[in-house]
């Protein structure tokens, strides 16, 4: 086994990301620290986690490629279905249960691990097996003390975290309300090493999405660019999962924002006059990335390609070098809008008055979804809103994932967009409001474009923010790049010339890593 | 979209399959026949099912792709999620319930479809909206006639699936029992155009497969191999989910029949010295495929790899030979069994009379699953066990997931193999049945090969068997074809020749593919 060999990391082999298992250990202490802050928890109180359970799809015995529920994966790195976890907040002393398994198991899934071995693999202080939790919480915790397990809504899905249990658990104090917040919010602040996995996944993809750019060729299918950069990501960066569905919209797909479902799949063919708008992103080590790019198919912009493209791209712009800590999400969100505004007002599909425009909230109309949100093990990551009643009702607004104030360590994505979705421009046509402000004859010469976002993943620094995402990002950028496309001869896939290029179109994108003074 | 462009197939573009809606009308049609054969069942009745249910992971807003469940699928081929599905046993009338999908489904998941679409798409009677049910049960079915529920035990899970509900249905004359046995007895028989898209699945995997070996190389980690897989089967098959994770076993691993799962996740590094066992098959439109390939990455077997692969392969093949409609699966099994056993016994693993070795069932040291399992619209299909009380409990026999006479257009795989899993082995010298027939000293000479599985699909035919899988079997057929693999330039992948190739050498295995007299 490569993924524990080292005793001190997960690692995939190759260049790929060692981390180290320091990783959970700071967030386990993190989150002690933050529990015996509260002013009212006895500080003898126990933390209950329950990881994600191994499942079998519908009736049958297909057992689907098994991930670790977000919060244990935080606090334990546990790659294995079916265990427990158990922290004491007084002293930082961690336990993980671990499934008894049948005598079976070494024929089927393999060598048995013993608690010992998973105790050196994990570096938690006791393991015992899930069978024993009743008769370890009866040592260690008894009637007295309290356990603290995960009650809560999760924001974006309108979800309740499922709370750890175990039959026998009713004679124990327990705490439905106090642990979901707190950890929460430690998950909101990155430390260092969980940086370090965030710029990996995103060096990953990033290369992943410049491997698509340059052997995309009109005639293919759009799943086809989905299965190179799924590959590319498993392949280069160990990458098993994917952090959401892979969006690989061309033509007119572009206007649907979770295009790719299992009703919409990919399954368009490209050609040479499409633009492509594709979020892909992949995770390692449970940590997400989630970028998006939109590129001409041929390798060169049309004049309405280019200034749909640069509106967005200032928008984005604008909103890099506005982060800092202290700002509110809020705010970035309609920096981006009147930048988008601006461009569109300029290059006349709309006219008026632009603060009237905001007024009514006109951008919504290209711009249906939230400027981006927080990122980390899941994509979309916990902590966005920490009371849901301040979630705004207007229009744009209201899709917002998050509208908290930036703080050091927060990490966001950035993604305006500009798209031509036909049911929402023909509502916006008899909306009173907005139909002032619209030129129909100019946006109909847009139309073809389709729909362009631009997302990166960025870090909030001290002074400003540190851009995760490495990809040619300039319309220039992208049309330098993508020369190199014709030399890739058709049918053939070279990674030489690909780690040659790679090499030396790095996109550090300096004037993008704002420090903002 | 390419999927449903044509008004009456299924289709991924380019040289993908086109898949004919007639296949779920003929599906219907003979379910209908079924029940209306049925003594007891009233002829006015009315088969109500449930289709697959849009899902998030834990409490996150992430939603796996969907994947339709497997009974919904095979009477509707309906991609998408949460829809409900009903059919007229007495005149075959189908109709289809769809969620009534809210405004803003415009923006994130794109135009919404209305009843009418679907009736087109999907060849049904009648389209309505899931809110409708009960006013449609009220109008149709009433409260006198009867609704048959999908309500039974899948033997290969232990689990039951899940009878179809709405608010309101407990005015109804609900029958739990009658459809379980019957769908799946019609599942358990594959019509010629459910053969047509196993032929392809499986034609797809193969090719992937054997594009697998050309690019396999030293010092690449085993997940690399399933990126390579996955990627050939959704760029150039149109397959976006695979039938089960893929096992990629080298070294030590192939011992471990379910390798490559989430504890063991294909992350070895490979030597030269290695064999490798690749069970890996893409699915298509539903339909499975599950194909194991086992060969040494040098491309070269040694010879006591060549003495384990030959004795496999002859398991195979005597299998093979012998399956017609009316054989017993158990004696299939006995005959790959006694096949191994004698191969095992002339390189001098094992000594002592076969027929002793066989009452004691000494073969499941090496070999401790069950010979095949029925394949279909999940890759361990229904149907295996009409009456589970009949499982055998002996070593060997009691994993085979069927013990059934074979008839014409039953799809099986036949998966004989011999590893050499430590545990097991070290467990049989304590067995005082087994250990006067192990020869430690001989046996330790072939304990880094590993393990060999050799699993082709088939359908069984009139007279013989159909082999669907196209791969090199042979020891000189799989040395032939990695001739190429050093042709094959490092850090490129040249399509061109793998699709030279791939038309060259096309193994139709016709010494296989035997019509048995």
């Amino acid at each position: 086994m490569t993924t524990f060999n080292g005793p001190d990391y997960f690692w995939k082999g190759a260049q790929t990301l060692k981390v180290p298992m320091e990783l959970f250990k700071l967030n386990r202490q993190r989150l002690c620290e933050a529990l015996r802050a509260h002013r009212t928890l006895p500080s003898e109180s126990f933390v209950f986690l329950q990881g994600g359970a191994s499942e079998m799809r519908y009736c049958s015995d297909h057992e689907p490629l098994f991930r670790q529920e977000s919060y244990f994966h935080w606090a334990f790195g546990v790659i294995e279905p079916d265990f427990f976890g158990v922290i004491n907040v007084h002293n930082g002393e961690s336990i993980l249960f671990i499934p008894r398994l049948p005598s079976s198991y070494v024929a089927w899934m393999g060598k048995i691990k013993e608690t010992d071995e998973f105790k050196k693999i994990y570096h938690v202080d006791h393991v015992y097996y899930v069978d024993e939790l009743e008769k370890v919480f009866n040592e260690i915790v008894g009637t007295s003390k309290l356990i603290l397990v995960l009650n809560g809504l999760n924001t974006d899905s309108g979800k309740e975290s499922k709370a750890a249990s175990f039959e026998g658990m009713d004679k124990f104090h327990v705490d439905k309300t106090t642990l979901h917040p707190i950890i929460s919010e430690c998950r909101v602040f990155k430390t260092d090493f969980e940086l370090d996995v965030m710029r990996y996944a995103n060096k990953i993809s990033s290369e992943a999405h410049k491997f698509v750019m340059l052997n995309i060729k009109d005639g293919m299918h759009e799943y086809e660019l989905e299965a190179l950069f799924q590959y590319y990501c498993q392949r280069h960066g160990g990458m098993r999962h994917m952090s959401y569905t892979c969006i690989c919209a061309t033509g007119e797909n572009p206007a649907v924002l979770h295009y790719g479902h299992a009703g919409a799949p990919n399954d368009r063919q490209l050609t040479s006059k499409d633009m492509c708008l594709f979020d892909m992103g992949g995770e390692y080590y449970c940590y997400a990335s989630d970028i998006t790019c939109a590129f001409p198919v041929s390798g060169h912009f049309t004049k309405e390609q280019r200034i749909i493209y640069e509106a967005v791209l200032d928008a984005n712009r604008q909103v890099m070098k506005s982060v800092r800590p202290g700002v509110s999400w809020t705010d970035m969100h309609l920096i981006a809008e009147r930048t988008q505004l601006e461009h569109l007002k300029a290059a006349g599909l709309i006219q008026g008055d632009i603060d009237e425009m905001m007024n009514v909230r006109l951008c919504s109309v290209f711009m249906p979804h939230g400027l981006g949100h927080m990122i980390g093990i899941d994509t979309h990551d916990v902590g966005g809103y920490t009371d849901p009643q301040t979630r705004s009702s207007l229009p744009g607004l209201k899709s917002l994932r998050t509208n908290r104030l930036l703080q050091e360590r927060m990490c966001l994505t950035i993604e305006p967009g500009i798209y031509f979705n036909q049911g929402l421009i023909n509502n916006a046509y008899e909306n009173e409001e907005f139909k002032k402000f619209l030129n129909r004859d100019e946006i109909n010469k847009y139309l073809h474009v389709g729909g362009v976002r631009i997302e990166d993943d960025i870090v909030v620094t001290n002074d400003g923010c540190e851009l995760l995402t490495v990809v040619p990002r300039t319309c220039d950028e992208i049309e330098e790049w993508m020369k190199y496309n014709d030399k890739q001869v058709i049918d053939k896939i070279d990674y030489k010339l690909f780690d040659e290029l790679n090499k030396k179109h790095q996109y550090k994108n300096q004037d993008l890593t704002v420090k903002n003074k």
